[in-house]
């Protein structure tokens, strides 16, 4: 086994060397009895073939109902076509949902600033310009009058009875127009994700044009809506991120150090750990059980909230959770929501690690339960710091084994912080600083070719982690520049791509991009409620271009997907005008026709102009990405 | 075939009888191509064993997961028992949705109330009544300016962000503090549904006592949130029901007329209908087509709307709305929301019946949209009817079969009729009026033993409308009252249980209260959304009693649910205080931890002093609800 840190060269950390690294680590998991991912996927393999084309329906109890060729419809009458748009919409509901909720906890918790609280507003210039986008008054307003107002004015965006959401304005007005026109303008965000689950109710909804339109406009409601908020008001509170080096990759655990691994979605939880992990007494109390300190590290997209706002390092993505565990050395894995392994809760009793669950959202068994929330933040966030590290004593210096694999990586690349690297070769005596347009010059140029979004999760359907990192590889080095956000983001940490060296493995024109700009050819943007800020920097882009969004050079692309949230992800980037790559199948496979309105010529497509491709190769799916972006380049005739 | 009109005599009509009538119009269906739910059925079954113990899981895409021996967890980790309780609450969360967002309509509606307008104020006095319960100040007020404020402030529960919902003040002390202490209060109605969906997303809850808490306050957003406000506001805009006299089963439909079925939930649609069948230039027209006049009658909850507002025939329920087509008598079938067979579109290609959609959240294929908006509600409802009367002429006369089969029915008794009712045998020189007093004492002197509300769809797994029919007569005999809504309500309609002479049928004690009060033995409430009215009936008799809710002789019961408003209804009546009897699983028997706290005695017993009893033999299920009201008669010392 060849394992490497790379401070000094760029040499990318390779699939090969993670799966080395996770197979010693099975090694100690087989050692105390614990079960993993690795055995479950072959415990369920294969799956229902129902289930994965999407023709089961178990929307009521006269069922369930399969379509075959012997029963092509169900009890209801309902058709195939039907049935798979309604689990659609359904799926993309519970996306919608999740996301919101996350964007609205973060509303609570702004509502919840105080002077000297634990919870202060960190931006205040970002809090008065989004009043004003608003049309809020700010002038000789307390900030945090101003704060408390705006928060109330946001919760309102989940729930008011009339009118649509405030952020689409932000939308270039060809956008805006679109969405009218396909009446996919979302409303309240929760009545949207309800509306879905009314029209999939059994006996409602079966056409499924009607369903797809309304996938759009709940995708809409999530991130023109309840993301956006999530991400506009965690910079508030928390700063709006800018680039910050950090490590990445299990080697960024410390065996000496009482480890802390932070882990889920809000970062109203990991910023407290963060802030009592650096608290004297803590340190003090570390020291007294032996640890030379305490050492925080995240893992999903807690790790990319930390670790752009303080460098944190990010000890894993989304399929790395329970290796944490299995280093031996995680004195606690503290969570809050979304994408966290029950799994933790029996595989941390094979381990001294305590594996902490924090919000009334997120409950498990097999684990301790600090009810956290936002009045006693401080007094919750002390208590889970010190279980971890009273828990030092009990680690099992035999099971203890970290990997040492870490790359270096610069995160932290929100919309404000690319215009201000932007800003570095913006020309001040002829053109104005604060906008994307060297960015368009680029593009217009052919330095670079186009952009890629790249989003999404981990899924043991694609080989963890490979498609991620062998696309953004042949992206760049096809002068195509990369913005990540989630699990895809730490897959480019881990490999070393966010790393400023990478430029080195760029074509030429955007190496030369990435020196004079002096950025990574991967740009990472934040976590996945932060796909927001890639369709803050499309619709900023298109103003600054001239272009509508569906002409610029860009695409979307989830290759690794698994969860709810990426569907309705899925939607809003395809709602926004921007073609959408998807490495695993949405259960749609079943109708040709809900297969021919998200992937086809006359679908989506006539409402929004992009659509899907879904494509399961993945050397395939970067070609036909590439071919794309060729494509808007010769409709732009440049 | 034995088919009787009971006009003269107290004779039920059997389920053999409406078998037979069934049997006759199928035949009509063989000849022309026709599908049915009966051969559906059969083509399901047997239906996936996984699905039906709750056990699979397609919540995330690297599924789906299926619980077996060899795979006790799914990919993520979660077991049996968080998978069980996710699907459960995930059912729940759609049932909640799809009431609620029906109530939504209605405030909706009732914001665009004006003088002389469409939809007018029918009863300002339950409107000032609600307001004043509100604390919204009524006095000097326009009722339409009042109207309008009650409408935004009811929307306004939907989507506020802070506090429970208002109609909670309703309940009696005890009950509000069990919400309280158990945490089941909820907020603002989509906020618990979009909760209950972020809870089940992959990697959050997978701990059933918390996914079952928010099961009973997703249920409750619904009750006494959604729902209510569906009744209330349909009360003030179309008119508090009061006993009323109507006829139901397939033979209210009429050889020489226009026959125009109103199929669906909401009363805004069937309103305009039947107010545009009356007008004298649509009657002109249908003479003109050869027919002597327009026959509306109902089907599903919409007939329980307008029968117990305009005494408008009951054509029949859920499993009966393909029968309607089969008579080949039927114009059109004019649909809005919610248990809408999509067998519709197809079945009635096969006739010359219109099937017209009218509402964006039911669009299906094979239908005529005629989008039906508050706006223009006179217009939309006018095209309708036109378009069915000119219909008339496509008729095909060999096709044609009514089966002879109705029976009378009284109507209408919502809570402020019943206590009409009741003011009859009160002592006026003694007792205050507008009471529940009266029944009350019949139940603590054991005239009458104790109540059951019935309520609930068909479902082919109970052979259809049998448990409802064959529980209700053994119930009355057994001197136990039984108020109905929903497709139980219409079960007991077509079998003549809704006549005032299904008295005969009732125990000694019952009969008598039969006669003194001048009602049914069996109590028509309304719509499913109005079992809102019997959780309101419950909460008077707990304050005039003085027994807690959980204390009254009263039990619940939906022998042949299918929907999962069913379960929501199930989970909000259960949460206030009512044992709940099932004669269909609710995909829950997979994990014995779910079902020990649905069913046993340390569960959602604990926390709301109520809990489900799950029995599929119907005798047993009647056995089970006499014995538990006995218990509570015993427990109470009477």
């Amino acid at each position: 086994m060849d394992i490497k840190t790379c401070k000094e060269c760029m040499q990318l950390t390779s699939v090969e060397e993670f799966e080395a690294a996770t197979n010693r680590l099975l090694e100690t998991g087989a050692k105390v009895g614990a079960d993993s991912w690795q055995q479950r996927v072959k415990n369920q393999t294969p799956h229902c073939k129902f289930g994965e084309e999407g023709i089961c329906c178990r929307i009521c109890s006269m069922g369930p109902c399969r379509i075959t060729p012997k029963a092509p419809r169900g009890i209801c009458g309902c058709d195939v076509h039907g049935i798979v748009a309604r689990n659609y919409l359904r799926f993309t509901a519970g996306g919608s949902a999740t996301h919101s909720d996350h964007g609205r906890e973060i509303c609570h918790t702004l509502y919840q600033t105080r002077e000297g609280g634990n919870y202060q507003v960190k931006d205040p210039e970002k809090l008065k310009r989004i009043a004003g986008e608003w049309g809020i008054e700010t002038e000789g307003k307390d900030i945090y009058d101003l704060a408390h107002e705006m928060a109330e004015t946001a919760l309102m965006e989940y729930g008011k009875p009339f009118g649509v959401q405030r952020f689409l304005s932000r939308a270039p007005e060809h956008t805006r127009e679109l969405w009218k026109k396909a009446g996919i303008e979302p409303r309240a965000i929760d009545r949207e994700v309800s509306q879905s689950m009314h029209m999939t109710h059994m006996g409602c909804s079966s056409l499924p044009e009607a369903l797809i339109r309304q996938s759009l406009r709940a995708g809409l409601s999530d991130g023109w809506g309840g993301s956006m908020c999530g991400t506009e008001f965690s910079d508030v509170l928390f700063g709006t991120p800018k680039p910050i080096d950090t490590t990445a990759n299990l080697g960024v655990m410390e065996k000496d150090m009482v480890n802390i691994v932070v882990h889920g979605h809000d970062p109203s939880l990991s910023e407290m750990i963060v802030l009592y992990a650096q608290d004297p007494e803590m340190i003090a109390l570390a020291k007294s059980k032996g640890a030379k300190g305490i050492n925080i590290c995240g893992v999903c997209c807690t790790a990319n909230e930390v670790a752009m706002r303080h460098g944190i390092p990010m000890a894993g993505n989304f399929l790395q959770q329970e290796n944490v565990v299995l280093t031996g050395a995680c004195e606690a894995i503290v969570v809050d929501v979304q994408c966290i392994f029950p799994a933790l809760g029996p595989l941390s009793k094979c381990f001294h690690t305590k594996f902490i669950t924090t919000s009334e959202i997120a409950r498990m068994p097999d684990s301790d339960f600090i009810h956290f929330n936002v009045e006693n933040a401080g007094e919750n966030a002390k208590a889970i710091v010190k279980m971890a590290v009273e828990n030092f004593v009990n680690r099992k210096p035999e099971l203890v084994y970290i990997p040492e694999m870490k790359q270096d990586a610069t995160v932290g690349y929100s919309v404000e912080a690319i215009k201000k690297c932007l800003d570095r070769v913006t020309n001040t005596h002829v053109d104005v600083t604060g906008t994307t347009k060297p960015l368009i010059e680029c593009i217009d140029s052919g330095v670079i070719r186009g952009a890629v979004a790249m989003v999404g999760c981990n899924n043991p359907k694609v080989r963890p982690d490979t498609a991620h990192i062998e696309l953004m590889k042949k992206l760049i080095a096809n002068d195509i520049i990369v913005i990540v956000s989630g699990c895809a983001a730490q897959a480019a940490a881990k490999a070393g791509l966010l790393s400023k060296k990478a430029k080195t493995l760029c074509g030429e024109g955007l190496r030369r991009v990435c020196e004079l700009v002096d950025i990574p050819p991967v740009l990472h943007m934040g976590s996945c409620v932060d796909i927001s800020r890639m369709m803050v920097l499309a619709a900023d882009c298109s103003k600054d271009s001239g272009w509508n969004i569906s002409q610029i050079p860009l695409v979307g692309c989830a290759p690794e997907w698994m969860s709810e949230k990426a569907v309705s992800i899925g939607n809003y980037v395809v709602a926004t005008g921007i073609d959408t790559f998807l490495g695993v199948d949405p259960y749609t496979k079943g109708s040709e026709e809900v297969t021919a309105l998200l992937q086809g010529e006359h679908g989506v497509k006539d409402w929004v102009e992009a659509n899907y491709t879904v494509e399961l190769d993945i050397e395939k799916l970067c070609d036909k990405m590439i071919q794309r972006i060729e494509e808007k380049r010769v409709a732009l005739g440049i």
